[in-house]
């Protein structure tokens, strides 16, 4: 063990198993749902909203929306009836969203944020912003947790994927040591498919119900490395950039 | 999709996962926790002891023992004092066990096997009995849902190891189709690993809490395929030879 590797770097596959971890202090959680609300938070951000407020149900976002917010809500990949958007990030045009606070409620991602509040921080991690959100983190002396939302509470491969490529990517500077099956799990998976990660996602069963509902435009967007800069970070009730 | 392929395996990571799987009709649960309930008691079976009673915790064991019956117990991997054996696969010779009923008590495959009663059946696996397994399982028209029993809930590489090497050979038949992503990654980490099963295996965190322990001498033969042909299966109160 590298004494100065003073960090640790945890993988947590399912919030479900999120009671599990061995972490439980000074700490950042990372949560992510490439497919696809943690890769359209980013876009929004990249595109200039101005701040989102999460939220865990479709009759709270339905209230914000007769309040006169603008708001992202689907149901199973559905947008719902009331909403503005779903939940694909190629809606949220710097047109549509620079400058202005957008109401979000999603399936998997929404449900995740709220379960991690005893976390120092919670950042918003997607393939699209890796790059940035590795150096945001490792200028924080802070241990990290990286979240999976799964689909429905179950482990799920694109999620994984982008765990490992993040843990991978903290454990080549100084500060991290990733002891946990899960991490080396999750890296080995990355290391398998990073090549050609198209290809290896097209075994995951969250690809072909995007497909069977016509969502899967996002795919190749969804897996593309360090398209933006920015690093939402979630204070307990709403996200803006991380300072 | 092959439509001859009639049967699903899925790969649960953690019993807290459990209550997550889609199978929910007709199907079989293989229990595994290779280091060590599971390999200890195929071990016991293949040198001839008629039954085991598997029990959740150590004062049920302790009444067992004080009632007459040969008790094995263990707690964070250390035998308790007033038990015959701890877990160690190497203690249950043909000697001690050979036509004899042994109650059995681990800290985390016995919780496991009490979460699974809904399953027609439940199978006991571990590397040693894997083929026989595999063949028992192809003559059941069943589903399989092979259940990790992992590491207090969290996931742990050599039971997911044992998952995906149980999944691959599976899906080899025509029954089997692997459709959720844990499968797949459990498949995808055992391509990875076996063709040298004990290297990649150094890198589990439980192997080094069992080192630490002074119990890791039966590691190299948890991992060793195929040395006995049994299939204990678990009734809902004891452990038998399946028939």
């Amino acid at each position: 063990m590298n004494c100065e590797k003073s960090r640790t770097v945890e993988v947590c596959f399912t919030p479900k198993l999120f009671s599990e971890i061995i972490t439980r202090e000074n700490y950042i959680v990372v949560l992510t749902d490439i497919l696809r609300a943690t890769t359209s938070i980013c876009t929004a951000f990249a595109n200039g909203v101005d701040r989102i407020i999460p939220v865990a149900n479709p009759d709270e976002a339905r209230n914000l929306k007769e309040a006169g917010y603008m708001v992202a809500s689907e149901q199973d990949g559905k947008k719902l009836d009331f909403a503005d958007f779903g939940n694909s990030a190629f809606s949220f045009t710097p047109e549509r969203v620079s400058g202005k606070t957008l109401v979000y409620c999603t399936t998997n991602g929404t449900r995740a944020l709220n379960m991690v509040k005893t976390a120092d921080q919670i950042a918003i991690g997607a393939f699209i912003n890796l790059g940035s959100l590795a150096h945001w983190l490792e200028a924080r002396d802070k241990n990290v947790v990286i979240l999976c939302s799964g689909w429905k509470n179950k482990f799920c491969l694109e999620d994984s994927l982008f765990a490992g490529a993040l843990a991978s990517e903290l454990i080549k500077s100084k500060y991290y040591l990733a002891e946990c099956d899960s991490a080396k799990a999750a890296m080995d998976l990355w290391k398998l498919a990073k090549d050609d990660l198209l290809g290896y996602i097209e075994k995951a069963c969250h690809r072909h119900r995007l497909k069977k509902l016509g969502l899967d435009d996002v795919i190749p967007y969804s897996f593309q490395m360090d398209l933006t800069q920015v690093v939402p970070v979630f204070d307990g009730h709403e996200i803006r950039i991380g300072i």
